[in-house]
């Protein structure tokens, strides 16, 4: 069971469409629990199987395999009411900080260096892994577009990284990248901001390939 | 002409092996001009031809297309120098400002926001584009490689933008991508600091594509 903490949003969506495709159980979490489960029931009803369950992010939170996709202003405080149950898990967190203006959309800039750094001062027992933060929502929600891009994936803990870049490469076509260290996450969250600012310019929907 | 000041560390000595290769004449300028000469007649030993030519970074200064490739640490000191001759013409930064040690490999914080801003801030009266900061100089110095990467390029003014958009795509393979005006440099430059962490790990010598 892949479960979502904060997952009603694009991006958690996103991926539990993909993981489900790829045979995978899903849970949807929300703050809402009301909207967890129909959220799960319109991507059951658009993929014509019942893998995807929704709740509550604390229901969600039981899972042996936790994607933390809630917005980054909501992580803290979401995060500190599940602490207990998140311990010595390893924890998924896609979330790029940003803000949106007229001006275009930046990366907001983290006390903590980056929202998975964030993410791990408060889970200080739990083993942090960032991911997915460049893919594109829009087109993980299409669910016959083909997702040719690379996933980065930094973490500190080899065997938890390990796992994650195995999961990303589920969905179809992904490739995973070891993006080092959990603090290099900064670089691959703020890239975001970057390719949302490009797909303003071009109306893509891009991500990213790393070519050698 | 194109003119490299600061251009004899790899990344301006591969830039200007391809501008070369693309036709082009190309000056490396250097604090030392008797470097810049001796990285010149290299290049065109490798090359066999005479485009390229060499001496001091003040000569570099009188050309219409320049390419900032200093190290970071030196940028502010040559540009204030030069000033004068840079006023209202297209300068391209390719600098990513770095930090290397045994942990790995950091951008910098910059005061301005980015090196390309504080290139910006310093020539208040030329027109600064970014753009290179990703792009591998190990395989812009292997003169039979081909380059299969984007080149992601920011810029306040649309002209300037442009012309540096057609000068990247003289490069053999290379596409160009309007990154947005000069204040998204930074996500470009600090992106190099994440493709430099992912070459230690695999080996590689990276750049990146955008998917669409």
């Amino acid at each position: 069971m892949i479960s979502f903490i904060g997952g009603t949003g694009p991006e958690g969506r996103g991926l539990a469409l993909r993981f489900a495709l790829a045979g995978e159980k899903v849970f949807i979490g929300s703050r809402d629990s009301a909207r967890g489960i129909e959220v799960a029931e319109k991507l059951n009803d658009l993929l014509h199987t019942n893998f995807i369950e929704g709740g509550g992010n604390e229901e969600a939170s039981h899972a042996d395999t936790i994607v933390i996709a809630t917005p980054y202003q909501a992580q803290k405080d979401i995060l500190q009411s599940l602490k207990p149950n998140l311990n010595h898990k390893t924890i998924i967190n896609v979330i790029a900080p940003l803000t949106f203006s007229k001006s275009g959309i930046k990366a907001i800039s983290v006390k903590d260096g980056s929202a998975a750094l964030e993410c791990q001062k408060i889970l200080s027992n739990s083993l942090v892994v960032s991911a997915f933060n460049n893919i594109s929502a829009h087109d993980l929600l299409k669910k016959d577009k083909k997702i040719d891009c690379d996933v980065i994936v930094c973490g500190n803990d080899p065997n938890s990284k390990k796992t994650v870049m195995n999961l990303a490469e589920k969905i179809h076509q992904v490739r995973s990248i070891d993006g080092g260290g959990l603090e290099n996450s900064k670089y691959v969250e703020d890239l975001t901001a970057l390719l949302l600012n490009i797909n303003k310019i071009y109306n893509w929907h891009s991500s990213i390939k790393i070519t050698s």
